[in-house]
């Protein structure tokens, strides 16, 4: 009960998991693990993304972690049965979350999904929609240009309205009453993207589909961590939750410098680890 | 003197530098090794991408090349040194043609130069350049968004207008008569670039900066393939060159899709090797 979270991603992305699993459960311990020498996984090869991210579930393992959180949709999207095959502890992904919770959430049946070129082709979404309810309809769209602009910071000049509004208003005019933001970095764009697609639409954030889903499974099998422990262990923050540890692979100031704005606060300490896969 | 000329980058990029060597050297085999395991390296450690470049060297050095391009930025940037130590062959850079190239061109001594963040960063333009005339002043502008609309094939699209507009205008404000085109990808953006800049502005494809210190060495060196051995291994070429072959570390068959709007031409065969660093 007492142990960590671990949680996964090639890059910062999959920081804003990390900041909704500590707003759904700031008793949590969380260990995240950055494969910075490998990103992003999206333009690599099946085989690549099964080796890496099983090599990264193994460094998180060992360091005795009680949840795997596949925060990175590539990985979600490949690399999950394999996964499962290999830990033996309970392992959510990014994909699933957000397809449960959109189904739930859709009341025409009519969803849509944003994401990264290969996330999209994967049809990752699609298939485990059509899995969890044969007669919902999805329409998929890679939406390429929205990472690079999030990572320069564009969230909302005149670039990235004009990218927004090419993507999404065909998504929005075919009727959609649920959208998936099926990327770690799309939370970032939650403003314009419900702009552009209007009230009448709800943005499912995976991040906090994930979250959502980690306290359920957390509950059911009563593996909460204690609250008492949170306050032994909270020495030096201000904000009364437990504490987070970083690990990448490559570059740890690169990495802590881009990751304050996917996590939502200052990172203190990120710890680079030798990772050959 | 029949040896191939080896070629390496992280992905696709370089073969805009082939395309050149193809162009100046018809004559001239060329083996070319893509990184695609680790691309990009621009987001990568100095540390990493000496290790990789370092690497991808010894692969092609392997192979019995005569000449080794340096056809990343990143990778002349930072590992260059590096490698000139451990290759005892001539190594040409594109950070040095395309400088060495700008100063030749400049009249009013005052060159801007374009290039990804981690190039531009790197101050290895400026400070070559520097080297070379310290009377020259030299502009540098990182364009983040440029690589990404490439490889988007969004060439002259609205979004690129805007961008390029954005980037380049203040570039040419500064009363620069040269600019240097400081990544492997540009050079699919030349028109749109020439445009914005106007007909006053020299460009300077490193690309084509690098194809024409190719041939200066090897002329010097007298190692010039005879054109009788392009004849009798030209099987199969309808347009009377010398062969190319190409090795990527991952998905060859994206490298292959990808590639063929760099190299200009179709790409028949990638072989894929098991490239662990």
């Amino acid at each position: 009960m007492e142990r960590p979270i671990g949680v996964f991603d090639s890059g910062v992305g999959g920081l804003t998991v990390c900041s909704q699993i500590r707003n759904y459960l700031p008793d949590e311990q969380i260990i995240y693990f950055g494969d910075t020498a490998h990103l992003p996984y999206g333009t690599k090869s099946k085989r690549q993304i099964v080796r890496f991210s099983s090599a990264a579930a193994k460094f998180l393992t060992n360091l005795g972690i009680k949840l795997l959180v596949v925060a990175c949709n590539s990985s979600s999207a490949v690399a999950l049965a394999a996964l499962k095959q290999q830990v033996k502890l309970p392992i959510i992904g990014v994909i699933d979350s957000g397809a449960e919770e959109a189904v739930r959430a859709t009341s025409n049946k009519h969803i849509g999904v944003i994401g990264t070129r290969a996330t999209i082709e994967s049809e990752a979404y699609q298939g485990r929609i059509a899995r969890l309810d044969p007669e919902v309809s999805v329409v998929a769209k890679a939406c390429p240009l929205f990472v690079p602009l999030v990572e320069e910071g564009r969230t909302s000049d005149e670039v990235m309205w004009l990218v927004a509004r090419e993507y999404l208003e065909p998504i929005r005019d075919e009727g959609i009453d649920t959208l998936i933001l099926g990327c770690t970095h799309y939370p970032l764009l939650k403003d314009i993207i419900a702009r552009v697609m209007g009230k009448e639409v709800k943005l499912i954030d995976s991040a906090q589909a994930v979250a959502i889903q980690v306290k359920e499974i957390l509950h059911r099998r009563k593996m909460f961590a204690s609250p008492g422990r949170k306050r032994a262990s909270k020495r030096g923050s201000s904000r009364g939750k437990a504490g987070m540890k970083f690990y990448v692979s490559d570059w740890p100031e690169n990495f802590k410098e881009l990751g304050k704005r996917f996590l939502g606060e200052e990172i203190r300490f990120v710890k680079e680890v030798r990772f050959d896969v």
